[in-house]
């Protein structure tokens, strides 16, 4: 007996079959598709190649506004509607449930991962863009519908242009994509330097960063540390306003690890106001890493069916 | 039969009787004090004016970080500890319960005030800075202790300084104390003008600011849109983070009224992440203006002593 879980990301799709203590048995991943119609039709694709009898119902997280088990907006999803819970009932017979992708995240984290037993929480998913989950009394909370759109809040009015059409969103300086960029410049200031080295014939990315930070290598450490630093940046006003217990960072940017984690705790510690006059959360990695929104998905339809 | 509110804001002490159908019957008020000894002391000597043997308990809301029924950190209140439960219960010999003056203000409104019968809002506190009361599933919010503290969300990290070390935090840009600035400003380059003619020999401050820009006063009106367009920002940010139903705008700056929420309202759909795509909440205000926080003092008082 499984669930199938589906993460609709920013950048890629993944799909996979997870058992009733949550595990993840079986795993697929893809791309992203770049037009509307192809978003309509992959995921259920991509859902086929692992569906069999023993799927008794369908998770999907997708980054962007859901409502209704519709992605109503999101990255090349403007204007249209994607029905996805219709989608997968009527072409899978089984019930579906859908959410957004960071909420899903934040569900597999508090309910097996770091925030095991934490009452309030924020997740954070660094995409390619960054997604927020936000979890009140050990549940995620919703607001109106919408809640936990943390990377567009605005950190720096006069900063970077966003995908959302403002200026100085937080993900603007802090998500997958911003590592990437501060991939490409640092090959392209120094094409002999380890990023550079790293992504060979390739174009370079925030894991080449990453990993050549990890190896100690200056000008790629400074990258992530900026990174870091608007993270936390963003965090301490974030906390400011929620307050939670715990942080947790996941999505696929968090593979980066405590060279992005540690700047980004001591900024939001430095940022958040009054912080020597309580006690600032600890800023951990997500246990399941980029796979919190895939099994989020999957634990929400089991969820779904057991009532 | 009364409680006695009392409400510790950045610039002034008020305090009054709430009988139990949330009416204020007596009020005092009086400017805040400027050390913290008199910080300790005057809110009791307010409080011993109106006690009387048919009060049954007394509530305080602060501006600032509160904890265990101390005030710990706040304007002017940094490094002390200020215990007004204990203070309060050992004066008056009645029980006492403490709060952020932000939260107490959402409680009076979603009690009986502009947000009633509402499940998820947002109260901001426009005072000297901006206080915030998260109210989520119909109760106040406050995660480990301190949520709501949104003035501090920095939104122009290249912004002014705020008094809490940092720059660019929302309140530095849409506070009582930005108005009153401005209002300054106007009559400087202006000393024939509406403010200035308005403040007379007096300083001008943010309520002259005001009239001026609902008699029309074209320098007065700019710079109370300019402040309600930062508003509607930070506004924004924290409608992408907590989508409440309603946000509800209080504080002793709220009497500023229709020519500061029109421009914030508008501001807030221009800059929400997705805002075609879903109903922006409505932007209202306090119901109780500037003694949302005394009467929610007085109300958390008679939800303590009623269990």
């Amino acid at each position: 007996m499984y669930t199938l879980g589906i993460d609709l990301g920013g950048t890629s799709i993944s799909a996979g079959l997870v058992d009733p203590t949550g595990a993840v048995i079986r795993r697929l991943e893809q791309p992203r598709p770049k037009t509307v119609q192809a978003m309509r039709r992959e995921p259920l694709e991509l859902a086929r190649c692992l569906f069999n009898e023993e799927v008794q119902a369908i998770g999907l997280g997708a980054a962007g506004l859901v409502a209704r088990g519709e992605l109503v907006w999101g990255p090349n999803v403007v204007g249209e509607r994607l029905p996805f819970r219709e989608l997968l009932e009527d072409t899978f017979g089984v019930p579906a449930v859908v959410d957004n992708d960071a909420n899903l995240a934040a569900l597999a984290e508090i309910r097996s991962g770091a925030a095991q037993g934490c009452r309030h929480v924020l997740m954070l998913t660094l995409g390619t863009g960054i997604g927020g989950g936000i979890v009140i009394d050990g549940e995620v909370y919703r607001g109106a519908g919408f809640a936990g759109e943390i990377g567009h809040m605005v950190v720096d009015l006069g900063g970077p242009r966003c995908t959302c059409g403002r200026r100085g969103c937080l993900e603007t300086f802090a998500s997958g994509r911003r590592l990437d960029q501060l991939a490409r410049d640092a090959a392209a200031v120094d094409p002999s330097g380890e990023v550079a080295r790293l992504a060979g014939s390739g174009i370079p990315t925030g894991a080449h960063l990453a990993e050549a930070a990890a190896k100690g290598d200056v000008s790629a450490r400074t990258r992530v540390e900026e990174v870091g630093n608007w993270l936390g940046l963003g965090i301490a006003s974030l906390v400011a306003v929620l307050d939670p217990q715990m942080v947790v960072v996941g999505g696929a940017a968090s593979g980066v690890g405590d060279v992005l984690l540690e700047p980004a705790s001591k900024s939001m510690v430095a940022s958040l106001e009054g912080a020597a006059y309580r006690s600032p959360p600890p800023v951990v990695a997500a246990a399941y890493g980029k796979d919190s929104g895939l099994l989020g998905a999957g634990l929400a339809a089991w969820e779904m069916i057991n009532g």
